[in-house]
C-alpha cells in the first residue's frame, strides 16, 4: 500500500480552516497533522512513499455530485456521456464521487433497472459511485421492491411529479411512496413540476407556433414549480417523510422550502450551477436554435425576475443545502436538434460534472459564500445528506482518502479545446473564466488527476453502498 | 512539555463523528489519527507521558459560553461568583473557554471598565477566557474607545434597550455605535427589550400590588421583546451591521431572526438553557418568594404559549445558533431578598455555568438535536461566532488541546451537595437527574477534571485575544 | 302592484346602520326615505296598501346562500330537499335567493345538466334562485359548452379536486377550464382538497378498522386543504383568472388565502356555519354513528387546533368575504346509514339553509363581527360576488324588495318541533338557542314570512339571470 | 328651508352603484328614489325648489380629508393656507369635511392647544370640519386633559415617534398614551418614523455636504418608517388599543400592517396622494432645489423599489383603508427657501387637499382600484373611521346633504393659472391632466361649487363633533 503524504497545506472543511498535513495510508487518510514532518521526534516524511506539496493551497475533501445522469436515455436518444466518461470528465474536476440515478420505469422492474445500471458502470468509472433509484411507476410491486433497497446500499429514490407517461406519480402514488420511505428511512427526492399543466401550455405555445427553445421555459413557468414544490412538501408532511427537492430553480420554490423549514420541517432543496449563472434571457433566449444547449427542466429562469441572486442566497441562508450539477448532456448533433421545430423534443440536459468545484468557488471569490461553505456545498453536506460522511465529504481519519488540492491562484478557461473532456459537441459554459484550479485529484490515495491530466484508470472507482441520511432530525 | 493520547474515542465534530485518537503535545492537538496506535510503523503509544482511554465515550471540543457576567455589579450587589469561582465551576461542566463582559457605564471610560475587567480575571481563571465590551454610555469618547479594542482583542460589544438610566442606549445612540462596529468589523451584541415600555408596565404592576417574582415575567411581557429584537434588526440593517441578539426567549423574536435571515441577513440569536427548560408558570410562578431564584431579562416564557419548544425547534433549523448561559448568579440571601416586596428589585440572574453541556445533551438524548448540533451549538458556532475557531471549537491539529471526554452513558445529578460548584446558595437546577456525563477536561492539554474532580489550578486560564468573526458573509 | 311601507327601523347595509322607512312598489324598492311619513307635505303612509313596522328592529337586504344543493345526486342517495322544501326553509331563515349548482358529470352534457336542473327548480321555489353550474368532465365539448353559460345567466362554475371518478379534474383540465373562464370573465368555484390522497389515507384506516365518522375527519387532513387551496391559487394565477374556494375549514388553508390576497390576486374565499361552531372532536366524534350527521367535506375541524376561532377572525378581516350553507341535507335514516359500515358511504352533507342568518347573527351579539358585517358576509357580498347587486343585496332604489325585518330582542331554538322546516329527519343545530328572530320576510315586494309563519307559496321564486361579478379587481 | 332635488345621476356607494335620484330638505337628505320624479303618483320635481340634473354623472357622497393642518406652524413658519383658504380649495376639488390637526406641544396645555384651534376655525370654513388632537407632550397633565376629549367630539389624537425635540414622543410616553386612549375608546393615530434615528443620518448627510432636498428622502429611510410603525403596532397590542398609521409611504410599512391585520388586529393605515404618483427620484430629486416643493415626511419613495405600485396594491386589499392629503402647504418663497443650504430646515409639506378625489379618481380610469373603492376611499371610510359616518360618507337618508356631482367625461387641468385655489405659489401637481371634473358640490344642502365657480361663503361650514370610530372589531 501506499503512503502518501501532503504538507502545506490549508485544510478547509465545512465549519473553517486549519494548516495541516494529511497522511494517507493505502486508501485511507490516518492522521490530519499539525505542519511539519514530525510527529514525536518520528520523521513522517522521511517515511512515505509520496509527498505531495500543498503550500499556498486548499486541501479539500473530493467533491460529491448527488445528481447525474450517465446514458440516460430519454426522448429517443441517450445522454451522451457514459459512465466511463462522465466519471472522468467529474474526476478532471475535483469531484471523487458521484450519485447517479438508477431507472425503473412504469411497466418494469426496479430489480432490473438497477440490475441495469451496475451493468452500466461496473468496471468503467475512474471514481466512486453510488445510486439513488428512480421509481416511475408506483405501484404494489415496486413498493414491495423499495424493501430490497437498504441492502443494495441505496437510501434515496426519486419520484417525478412532471412528464405524465414516462416517469410521472399522481398524488396517490406519492403519497404510497413517501408512507413506503419513511417506514424504511429512505429519503425522497423529488423532481417537483406540475407536468400535467406544463404540458397544457407546452402544447398551446406550439400551436401558437412559438416552438424555440426559448418558449421551453415558458413553458415550465415558475408558478408550476412553487406549486408542486408545496405540494411535495405537505404531501411529505402527511407521510411524515423527509424530502429533498431537486433542481431548484425558481426563487418562489425556494420561498416554499423556507417557510417549511421555519415550521421545521425536515425539508431539503440543492440546486445547480446553471440555476445560479445562467438565465432565460440570455442562454434559453440564444438566437436561432442555440437556446437548445441549456434546455433542461426545471428549466433557466429570468433574471430580471432575480431567481439567479435569490438562489446565491438561500445556498448562504442553508435554505438550499447543495449544488449537484444534474448532468445530463445531450450533443447539439442528432439529439438536442430532435427538437429543432418543437422545443417539446429537444431533450432535456446540460453538462456540468466537470465544472461544478470550479463555478462553485467562483461564489467564494464574490464573496457570496465562505470558503468552508463552498466545501460543505460540495462535498460535506452531499455526503451526510446521502449517507456516506465519515467515509467521503471530509478531511479526517479513516476516511477515504478522496481529496483535492486546490490552488486559488489557478486559473480556468472553460470551453471546447480547452478544459472540455464531457462526451459533448459543445459546451454550456463555453468562454468562462475561472479563478481557481484543480491541481491534484486522489481517490481512495491514488492520484488521478495531476499536472499531467488525467493519470487514472477506468475501472478504478468502485460502488459505494450508502447508509441512511446523517442530515436528519 | 507533555505528550497525550486520547484512544478509543468518538470525535464529534459539528458535521458528524469519526472514530479517532487525539495526539497532544504541550498545549496543543498536534494529530488526529484513525484509530490505533501505530502510525507509518511508529508506535506512538509508546511515546506519550499520558494514555487517556475514551472507549465508548466522545471526545468533543470544549465548550466555549459566549456569556457570562462573573462579580458583576448589579442592583446595588455584585454577581456571587468570581472568575474564580465561575471558571471552577465551568470547567466541572466541560466548559473550557468564557466569553465575560467588561462594563463602561454612562460616564466612565471604556478604557477603565476593560481594565478592571483584566484585574478581576488576570490569575483568578481556571479555563481561558475572553471579553465583550459592555458600552453602557454611547457617546464621542465611548465611540472613539471602540477604536481600540481590536487591538485588545475584543471584536463584540454590547448594547442594552432595556434598563433606562443604566446600561439603556436609545436609537441614536445605538445607531451611531453600529454604524461604528460596521467600519471596525465588530460584532454588535444587543439585549432586546424595550426598557421605557417594559418600566411603565412594571410600575403599573407594583401600583396595583403586584410584586411578587410571576409579575417580574408579566411586566417584560413578549411584545416588547419581539419589538426590540425587531428594532435592532431594523437599526443594523441601516448601519449595514451584523447583529447578535443575546439571550432569546421569546417565539416572537425567534420569528423575527427568522425572518431576517430569510432575507440573507447577517442577525443571529443566542438562547440559554433556561429559556429551553424552565418557565413562567412552573418556576416564576412558583409558590411565595422561590419563584426569584429565576428572575432574570428576558424572563422565563409561558410553556402553555409553546416558547419552549420553538426555541428547541429554532436551534435545529439554525435561526438560533448558540447556547450560552448568561451566567449571573445571585444568592437568595443578601442578593435576590433585596425585592421581596418589589419584583423591580431583585438581582436579575441565574447560575447555569457548570450545567450547559450536560442539559444541552438532553436533547441530544430526546432526539430535539443531533450529536454534532450538540458541540456545534456548545462549542464549535461560539467559536466561529467570536473569533477563535481553529484555536478553540474544533478537534483538529494545531487547537488548543481544550477537550472533554464526555460519557453518554454516565449520569449526573444536579443540586447542592451533589453538583454543584457555583458560589450560589441554591440551584436553578435542583434535582435535574440528566444522562451523560463529563468524565475529564483538558484545558491547553492539561487536566484539569478527571475521575477525582477538579485537579486543576487558579490562574491557569489565560486570556484570550479574538480576532473578527468567522461565521459572517 | 301592491304598495308597502317599511316605518321606524334601522336600516343596516354593509357599510353602516341608519334610521330610514323604505316605500315599495310592486315588486322594488322605490325609496329610502328619513324617518317620518310625509315627504315634501305628502303623506306617505296614507297611500300605501300596507304598513310593516320595524320599530326596534333591523331592516336588512334578505339573506342570499350562494351554495345549496338541492335534490342532489350523491353516493347512490338523493339530498333530501326539494327546491320546494328547500326553498321554503330557506324564507323561514329569512333567505330570500340561493345559488344552486346544476350539475354535468364526466360523459353527460352540460346543457342537459343545465336543463334538469332549471326542471327541478321552475314553478317550485319559494323565492328567487340561480345557478352556478358545476363541470364534473373537463374535455373539448364542455369547454365549449362553457360559451353559452353567460347567455343563460350563469357566470360561475365550479371544479372538484376531490372525489376522482365522480367530479374530479386533474390540473391540466382545471388549467384548461380556468382559461376559458377568464376569457368568458366567469368564476370558477373550486372544491380545493387533494382527492387522490384523501382516498389513499380513507383507504388505509378503513382497512386498520378505523370505519366510524370520526375518521371522515382523520382521512381529509387540514394538509390536504391547504395543498389544494394553494394549487387552486397558482393554477388561477397562471391562467390569469379570479379565484372562488368554496367551504373553507382549515386555518391553513385560509392563510393560503390571505397570502395570496396580500400579494393583490383575485382570490376568494368562502365558510359555512358548521365549520365556525362546530368541531372534529364534539361533532363528528360523537359516540356511536351519531358522528354522521355531520359529515360533510370539506370536514369540521378540530377545535384543539383552533380553526373555528381563525375561521372568525378571517371573516373580520375580509381574508373570508362571504358565509353560505354548502346545504346538502340527508337524512340518518336510509342515507347517513348507508355508511353505517364504513365512514366513505356516508353521504357528505349538512342541512343548515335555515339557520346561516341567525347563527351568523350570534357573531354580532358575541362581538366577533359588527352588525354591517353580518349583512355583508350574508348578503352583499354574494350580490356582489356572484353578479346580482343592485338588484339583490341592498336596501337602495329600484333593488329587487327582499328584505328582512330582524327583531335583535327575539330569540330563537332550533331543533325538530321547534323551527325546523328543512325535509330532514335530524337537525345539526338541534339545541341551539339563539338570540334574534326573522321576524317578516319579503321577497320581490311580497310578505312570504310573517308572525304566522310561512305565508309565501310555491312557484313565487324565479330564476335570476346573473352578470358579472362585481367584486373583481 | 330650500328643497332640491338630484335627478337622473348614478348614485355611487362603497359597495355598488345605482341609479337614484336624490332628495333634499334643508340641510339632510330626506330620500334617495328610483329614477322618475313620482313617487306614489306625488310629482316631487314639482314641488321642489331647485333640481339639479345628474344626468351621465356621479352622485357621490362629499370627500372627507382626514388630515389637514391649516395655518400650522412648523420650523419657525406657519403653513401657507388658513383655513378660509384651505377649507375653500377643499371645496374646489369636491371636499365637503376636513379634520385638522388641533396641537398641544411640550409644555403648553391641551385644553389651550384646542381652543385656538377653534379660534383659527370658527367663522371662517367653508365646509364643515372636525380636530384631532396632537398631544406633543405626554404627561400627567395632558393626560388628564385627554379625559374631556371625547365631550369636544374628539375622539383621536396624535403622537408622534418623530421629531425629537417638537413632537417627539418616547416609548413609554406612547404606551401611557395608548392605554389611556385604550380606556376612552380613542382612536391612537401614529406618524410612524424612527426620528433619533434619522435625525443621526439626517447630520451625517449634512456633514457630508449632501444638502439638497434629495437627501431629506435619503435621510428618512424605509427602514425607519417599518421599524416605527411595527413598534406602534407592538405597542398598541401592549396597551389592546386601535392604531392608525397616517401617511404610510414605505412597502415595507404596508408590509407591516399587513401582518398585523392578517393577525386580527385593530390597525389602520392611511396614504396620500403624493406616495401614490410621486417619487424620490422625479420629484425630490429635481435639479437644483426644486424639490423642496416635495419636501415631506414620510418622504416620497424610490419608484425603482416599487413602493408606489405597492401602495395602490394595498388600498384595492384594503391593507390601506383610506386616502388623506396631510395638506400642509409651504410656499417657496420665504418659507421653502428656508433649507437652500440645508434639507433639514425646508418645512416638511405638500398643498393637495384640492385634488384629491380628482387624484384619485384616475385610479378608477386606470383600473386600479374599483368605482366604489374610489367612495370608499375618500369619504365612506373616513366617516367610518372617525366617526360621522350616517351624517357623512354616506348618500343615505337623514345624511347632511353633502354631496358632488362629479363628471366621469369631464376633465381637470392641474396648476397655477388653471385650478388651485390653494394659498400656495407653486403647485406640487403641475401639469397632471386629470379625466373626470367636480361639477357641482353640496355643503348640507346648499349649493358651494358650480360652473360659475366657488359660490359657498366664509363661515358656513361648521364644527362637527365626531362619535367613536365606527370601523373597528
Amino acid at each position: 500500500m501506499t503512503t502518501t503524504l501532503i504538507t502545506g497545506g490549508t485544510v478547509v472543511n465545512a465549519t473553517g480552516t486549519n494548516r495541516a498535513d494529511v497522511l494517507i495510508d493505502g486508501e485511507r487518510i490516518v492522521a490530519v497533522l499539525a505542519p511539519g514532518s514530525t510527529l514525536l521526534g518520528h520523521d513522517l516524511a522521511a517515511g512515505v512513499d509520496r509527498q505531495l506539496d500543498a503550500t499556498g493551497k486548499y486541501v479539500i475533501p473530493g467533491g460529491i455530485d448527488a445528481h447525474t445522469h450517465m446514458e440516460m436515455p430519454f426522448g429517443g436518444t441517450t445522454a451522451s456521456d457514459t459512465f466511463e466518461t462522465g466519471t472522468r470528465a467529474a474526476a478532471w474536476g475535483g469531484t471523487t464521487m458521484i450519485i447517479d440515478f438508477a431507472i425503473q420505469k412504469y411497466g418494469e422492474r426496479v430489480e432490473d433497472g438497477l440490475a441495469e445500471w451496475h451493468r452500466k458502470a461496473d468496471g468503467n468509472c475512474a471514481i466512486d459511485y453510488g445510486f439513488h433509484q428512480i421509481i416511475g411507476g408506483v405501484d404494489n410491486d415496486s413498493l414491495k421492491a423499495m424493501d430490497s433497497l437498504l441492502d443494495e446500499g441505496i437510501t434515496s429514490y426519486k419520484l417525478f411529479m412532471a412528464y405524465p407517461g414516462v416517469f410521472y406519480s399522481d398524488d396517490a402514488q406519492i403519497l404510497r411512496a413517501m408512507q413506503k420511505a419513511a417506514d424504511l428511512g429512505l429519503m425522497t427526492m423529488m423532481h417537483a413540476e406540475n407536468g400535467p399543466a406544463i404540458d397544457v401550455l407546452a402544447e398551446q405555445l406550439v400551436e401558437q407556433g412559438k416552438t424555440t427553445p426559448y418558449y421551453h421555459g415558458i413553458a415550465r413557468a415558475w408558478q408550476l414549480e412553487e406549486e408542486a414544490t408545496h405540494r411535495a412538501i405537505m404531501l411529505a408532511d402527511v407521510a411524515r417523510a423527509p424530502l429533498y427537492v431537486v433542481h431548484v430553480s425558481a426563487k418562489q420554490a425556494v420561498a416554499q422550502l423556507t417557510a417549511a423549514r421555519d415550521l421545521g420541517k425536515n425539508v431539503f432543496g440543492e440546486t445547480c450551477p446553471q440555476y445560479l449563472y445562467l438565465s432565460l434571457e440570455e442562454q434559453l433566449g440564444a438566437p436561432g436554435f442555440d437556446g437548445a444547449k441549456w434546455v433542461c427542466s426545471t428549466p433557466l429562469r429570468s433574471r430580471a425576475e432575480g431567481h439567479q441572486d435569490s438562489l446565491w442566497q438561500a445556498l448562504r441562508s442553508n435554505d438550499l443545502q447543495m449544488v449537484s450539477t444534474d448532468h445530463c448532456p445531450f450533443c447539439m448533433k442528432e439529439q438536442k436538434e430532435l427538437g429543432k421545430d418543437d422545443f417539446r423534443k429537444i431533450p432535456n440536459g446540460i453538462g456540468s460534472i466537470e465544472h461544478r468545484l470550479d463555478l462553485l468557488y467562483q461564489g467564494v471569490v464574490t464573496a457570496r459564500i465562505t470558503l468552508p461553505r463552498w466545501v460543505e456545498l460540495t462535498s460535506t453536506t452531499p455526503a451526510r445528506m446521502f449517507g456516506v460522511y465519515g467515509r467521503k465529504g471530509v478531511i479526517a481519519p479513516d476516511a477515504d482518502a478522496d481529496i483535492v488540492i486546490y490552488d486559488p491562484q489557478g486559473h480556468t478557461s472553460i470551453g471546447l479545446g480547452k478544459t472540455h473532456h464531457m462526451n459533448l459537441d459543445h459546451s454550456a459554459w463555453e468562454g468562462f473564466e475561472i479563478d481557481g484550479h484543480v491541481d491534484v485529484v486522489l481517490s481512495r490515495g491514488e492520484v488521478i488527476v495531476d499536472e499531467s491530466g488525467y493519470v487514472g484508470s477506468k475501472g478504478h472507482g468502485r460502488y459505494v453502498k450508502r447508509g441512511l441520511s446523517q442530515y436528519l432530525l
